[in-house]
């Protein structure tokens, strides 16, 4: 998209709809703001979008004199939108002393160790202000010898940790639940190297994604992966949470694109599998333990990826659908007639575009002649401008003679193209400034996909409104309920159904956004007793004193 | 390829080379005569192809008499081509007895129960014949819970066991040592469904590949993954060994194509994570200790896999380059001008070509104006035929102004297609018939690649003749080196110094064979002993007695 090369006319191309409308209207599309308006966090919390009431606030209190060494705390916290789920602090864990500080002040150097009360409230709480921990220490260590040493150091002294990166996640998993020490990895930020034949990239883990992309950009490549959050993640973060975003479609999930990691072990070992070959099957693949275990395994602290060409040709589609079967038709013509250059397929309904219409300035729709009942939008990326053009207009007008689509726009410009993606980017912004939300991360057949949203929608009656978008290429549904606030009500007629009805359709309670805190314990749902077992077992074996994000992911009976 | 709808005339267009060629030769290509010279094998060994002196023979003799119930063997094997690797048979596993026998009829029936001599041979050889097993008995479960029940006994009995799916791998790694019991998973060969929406296809671990290429075809989907041995290979198998083949350039490695599996571990637990979704966040994703560890951890019994739609448009092309760099310079410039159609590129040099030309009958040069240092076949694949076919002539004449390309032909119809893949598949065989050959399958940065064939052609001067070919896209070179006949002082020349350059340059020693046998004790060269430490560990958490695929992948002195 950055290099897209339309035409700079800042008008819209409309869809010829020949069957439904006569005239070839010419929208003018709004400019965005620069990142004014994104949901894009930056760097500083201050600026975060806060739900007005959260949802899954702590009960517990938590209170630490430094000064007096001495913590007074509860041992365990109620949380999740189920009451009766309750973490206990592990008592096995110690709690940091004064030696501990001058052990830390000594191997990193005193700027290193956070005890600051500003920025440890910051590193406490997470992205959504959903969850807020009570550490009272944030290490950030410079390389992976000074991480080896630290965890080398809580081991032996059975101080739990939490890894933190850009702390952009949505499952609480990357905040401490009680006083687990954060480290954070932003000061291993350097690009390593780039081959400019093979298009592998090797960095360190606290890079941030869109410093990755820019970095990128300037030598002809792009990365494989693209989240809304790429201002503030960090490539080590993505990694374990195994972030999916917007060109999952195109280009894999990141067990295809990373080719290597550097991680170090609970114990301080590092493990060097900082491979850069596409092909390598000397024994088993082990960084792929590493990929999406959210940290609970060890700790990145090197990456190498393959990054692909940045291709001269993008077009963007913003299309409307009368129902969910022409969405899912498209889908299937789009893979087979876009094939090669799809690169991305999201869809949205009629309630996400009221919202998005209702909440966010200067917003405005691009197919304004009627409420549709949904919304696609279509991108594709390739290298031959006009033949990629001519492919997707000819798909389109294929699409709108077999009444798959009722209307739409192509954009002609990088503005309009922008405009187009902030109404799908948008979505989440919009659902905070409406009201309290539940907020569902679904994997799940995509002929089944919708009924969820409708069965929701029959459930909640007039309680309240049942909004279904996200990205239809990769079956996976964001399935928000956004009601005037929080009531025990709604969320009973919501949980556990919605993680049953998932289950039922063998999908997934977690399609991008990981377990973290907020569904270790929901874990059946998605994975056989057997399968979680034997995560269980890997765990033992690799941080067998389970300093490593206690209380995430894994069942809290499982970990001793 | 399958679909391949270029005009029928049988001719091929050549290139023009405006420099160096006046004239626009028509040059008639052969047809290829149905796979009877392919390389790829039947489902009987008869008819495959033996090394004429096999490398690696045995030196242990293997008596055994079941009437008698005695075993009388020796316990150590030499093999390898470094004389002095010695596997000793493991003294903790037990050797089967009469009980056992009647055990397996019972759960099984007779007919699943294989001691007939004939069909043993055939099961205790490896496809090269260069490594051979004495086991007395072969399994032939037909579904998980018979599987599951075999394991469960072996285990408990600490009966080695070796899984077995087409017999086709190049390492030693699908057939006994000593006596290890064969379970092969023929019997397990049905498609359990196919999602024409998704493109995920399910299917049990025994369906040989090329019945799931045809099944998927008429579908109107192809298998991200395609291999010589397609003929014989089984779906299990190659996710076992993490195949790679000719499509991992454009559709990537099996770690991001397989959505799920059903493993049966050492102890009979039946693992399901035969997931079916792109996005699946919940939890470590194990399953990919599966993809790649050779059996060795566990059996895999069913696999989804994500398979992407058949594209109308396939165009092949075979060119000529001066140099080297300039094969680098032309993958450099097709993974940007050709970016989401490129499906191949290949490459072999003047000595590989050669060998064809000599040993293989009927197959003739494309280009047979002037010999040439090396070749290059590409191949695109996408949904829109002219446009594809101009962008990859649009390319090839860039190319060849650039003095990237001296010269070339485009296929103009299947049979041109299959005879210009038939020279590139064509070379393992044309070798095998060329007398003794040394095989070496490394992944190395494409840059260097070309540099070990050099100083391995400068080590062996007139004693042998030297081979480069290979995947170029992915960076993995075959290095073969074809001689007279096996000699040991030839042998010296090569190892350990193709492992030691391999490793200096941080490249694979193993890009898509495996370790099998034959590189267990090479693994150094290409991992960390952490990592490797890392692998026995896992290796003793999942099998603890070790019955699975003794011998292979991890060093013997890491195994008890």
């Amino acid at each position: 998209m950055e290099n897209h090369k339309a035409a700079a006319a800042a008008v819209a191309y409309r869809l010829l709809n020949q069957t439904k409308h006569k005239s070839n209207k010419i929208l003018h599309q709004r400019r965005l703001i620069p990142n004014s308006t994104q949901l894009n966090p930056s760097s500083s919390t201050s600026g975060f979008t806060q739900a007005s009431v959260p949802l899954n606030q702590f009960v517990a209190s938590y209170r630490w004199d430094l000064r007096k060494s001495s913590l007074i705390h509860t041992h365990h916290r109620k949380f999740g939108s189920v009451a009766s789920t309750i973490v206990e602090r592990n008592p096995n864990f110690s709690t940091i002393n004064h030696d501990d500080l001058i052990y830390f002040d000594k191997i990193l150097g005193a700027k290193k160790v956070i005890q600051d009360p500003e920025e440890l409230q910051t590193a406490n709480t997470d992205w959504m202000h959903k969850y807020k921990g009570s550490s009272k220490l944030m290490l950030q260590p410079e390389n992976t010898t000074e991480l080896s040493q630290i965890l080398d150091y809580c081991n032996s002294r059975r101080l739990a940790v939490v890894p933190q990166g850009g702390n952009t996640g949505l499952v609480g998993g990357s905040v401490p639940v009680f006083d687990e020490i954060i480290i954070n990895t932003r000061r291993m930020n350097s690009v390593i190297s780039f081959d400019q034949v093979s298009g592998v990239l090797v960095c360190e883990a606290g890079c941030i994604l869109e410093n990755l992309i820019s970095f990128l950009d300037k030598k002809g490549f792009i990365m494989p992966l693209d989240l809304g959050a790429k201002g503030s993640c960090q490539i080590g973060g993505n990694i374990s949470t195994n972030a999916g975003g917007l060109r999952l479609v195109r280009y894999g999930s990141l067990h295809g694109t990373v080719l290597g990691l550097e991680v170090v072990l609970a114990n301080g070992s590092v493990i060097d599998m900082l491979g850069t070959l596409r092909k390598d099957n000397t024994g088993y693949d082990l960084k792929h333990l590493f990929i999406g275990s959210e940290g609970s395994l060890g700790i990145i602290t090197k990456v190498s990826i393959l990054t692909p060409p940045k291709l001269s040709s993008v077009n963007i589609a913003f299309l409307a659908c009368e129902d969910y079967i022409s969405c899912q038709k498209l889908l299937f013509q789009a893979k087979r007639r876009l094939g090669e250059i799809l690169s991305a397929f999201e869809f949205l309904d009629s309630q996400a575009m009221n919202l998005v219409l209702h909440h966010l300035d200067g917003v405005r729709n691009p197919l304004p002649s009627s409420i549709y009942n949904f919304y696609v939008l279509i991108e594709t990326t390739g290298s031959n401008e006009s033949n990629d053009k001519a492919t997707l207009e000819a798909f389109l007008l294929h699409a709108m003679e077999n009444g798959l689509v009722s209307d739409g726009a192509l954009a002609q410009d990088f503005s309009q193209a922008s405009s187009f993606w902030h109404i799908r980017e948008g979505i989440p912004e919009a659902l905070q400034k409406a009201g309290a939300v539940y907020k569902y991360d679904l994997s799940l057949p995509v002929e089944k996909m919708y009924d969820l949203v409708e069965e929701m929608r029959t459930r909640l009656g007039a309680a309240a409104n049942v909004v279904g978008y996200g990205h239809l290429g990769d079956g996976n549904l964001h399935l928000n309920v956004s009601a005037r606030q929080y009531d025990d009500a709604i969320l009973a007629q919501i949980e556990p159904f919605v993680y049953e009805w998932t289950s039922q359709h063998r999908g997934s309670i977690s399609a991008e956004h990981g377990l973290g805190l907020m569904k270790a314990e929901k874990i059946y749902y998605s994975k056989s007793s057997e399968t979680v077992q034997l995560m269980a077992s890997v765990k033992k074996l690799l941080d067998p004193n389970g300093i490593l994000n206690p209380y995430k992911v894994i069942p809290s009976s499982l970990v001793s």
